[in-house]
């Protein structure tokens, strides 16, 4: 049986309304590709992403910071609320077999971060510009990209 | 929409038959309940409960300590490699509604601690006893434990 | 040169006056020894073990749930603020050589079982009782045993 | 009593020798101001800083991301094994009040990131450029940054 490739999309509570378009683009293609979607689980970009894969019957796993689950967004198949604070975007982006970073802001940096530092590939769209990380200029060009070294 | 009840089921990697059979049993329970079933993911009682959940058509999302999500039994639906080591007890705990605990050991015992901790019900079968923990004397009583304030 | 012994001393945040007398003198008889003690860092068990220590002139650190420094008690020397919530408790017990349980709770059980499982020795007094956890009958005791493959 | 300021300083385990020699003068000047020193303990800009502050009489908290005190440098005051993996880089910076990162790497913008989430100052220096991260141009600057807010 062929594994399913896992991607965690990453960004910002407060995207401005392009970011939240290509989030919920990049979620319903990869929904399409058969990929899992993993995402922080609270709202905007994380929101977008998980109801773009969702509307497209795709499976979007949220990975919350808090401990209360019903804190997820509504278009989650299923939430993991870890409790753990902002150490859960260390479980997120190693859960993940790829990462795609939508917009910006701290949380999204570090999420980055930890995903390079585990060897996972990271592709960014629509913000953080950072050497050695791939940009792409499209929602399907960063699935493209997350997608890449799915055999 | 109702929401799932999520139910852990912890337990060792090494249990002795009756307890492997006694997760099985436990697995396909919940699962024929509506559960979703959580498990730390590896082998032994973990891999009994996710055998007889998903033999069942049941949803059991793995949730390992390790950082490579390969390491889940092969009858996981999702698997969420943590990386955290034991950390991620607390996560198991925390997200789930409800803990059952299979047999015994100490990751059992932390898993029971940390689940009462954070006020979810716990029920023991075969294995621990402890004082305002209840025990079940069969699968079917734990299933009906964990399930039970499920509105 | 010789590296100091950490011992955690855990218990609940409401213990009675003899848990509280225990954890203080548990505190002061492992400064005496030399040991470094760490403990959760907030009041009860843990504020009296550190004001034990800090008395007769040991260093206590303090490895918080929160993610805020200034809630810990003022008896720490120094203070680590997690902000994992309580997957701390793999923290603390993790980074301990030994660990003393003074009275109950379900926070300190779930340090027992993470001690145990990453085969720090344990030891109780006033409170759990635990099959293949020694129980101690005074502070005295449960020093000595916590100290007591201290080469 | 007041408070220690406590500065993470951050940075690579394969630093240049420039990095490895700000480091070094960092946990120096860091020491001489009173500051309490946390970084994660390992080797590279870790040891260096770890050397310089307690050459100059400081304290160094190391905060390991492995299970095993004793992978910790030699010039820790007190380690920290966490055991958390990468995740203990959140641990890190949330019980710092300021953070320095020196040079580069994944790891590193991993805590700059975590940081800022967490509304830590940071500055960086030869290493990190990133919008609304100020880059201290040596040592001193540095570490005057990351007093700066201190009352």
């Amino acid at each position: 049986m062929k594994r399913s490739r896992y991607v965690a999309v990453c960004g910002a509570s407060d995207p401005d309304p392009e970011q939240r378009e290509l989030a919920r683009e990049v979620g319903r293609r990869l929904a399409e590709a058969g990929a899992v979607v993993l995402c922080g689980g609270l709202g905007g970009v994380m929101e977008a992403v998980a109801e773009g894969a969702s509307n497209a019957g795709g499976t979007v796993l949220g990975i919350l910071p808090g401990a209360d689950r019903t804190a997820g967004n509504p278009h989650l198949t299923f939430t993991i609320a870890t409790g753990l604070g902002e150490a859960r975007n260390a479980v997120l982006t190693n859960a993940a077999d790829a990462v795609i970073a939508v917009g910006g802001g701290w949380g999204t940096l570090s999420e980055i971060g930890l995903a390079r530092r585990r060897d996972r590939p990271v592709v960014t769209v629509a913000g953080w510009e950072l050497e050695g990380v791939p940009v792409a200029i499209s929602a399907e060009e960063a699935v493209r990209a997350a997608l890449a070294d799915d055999g």
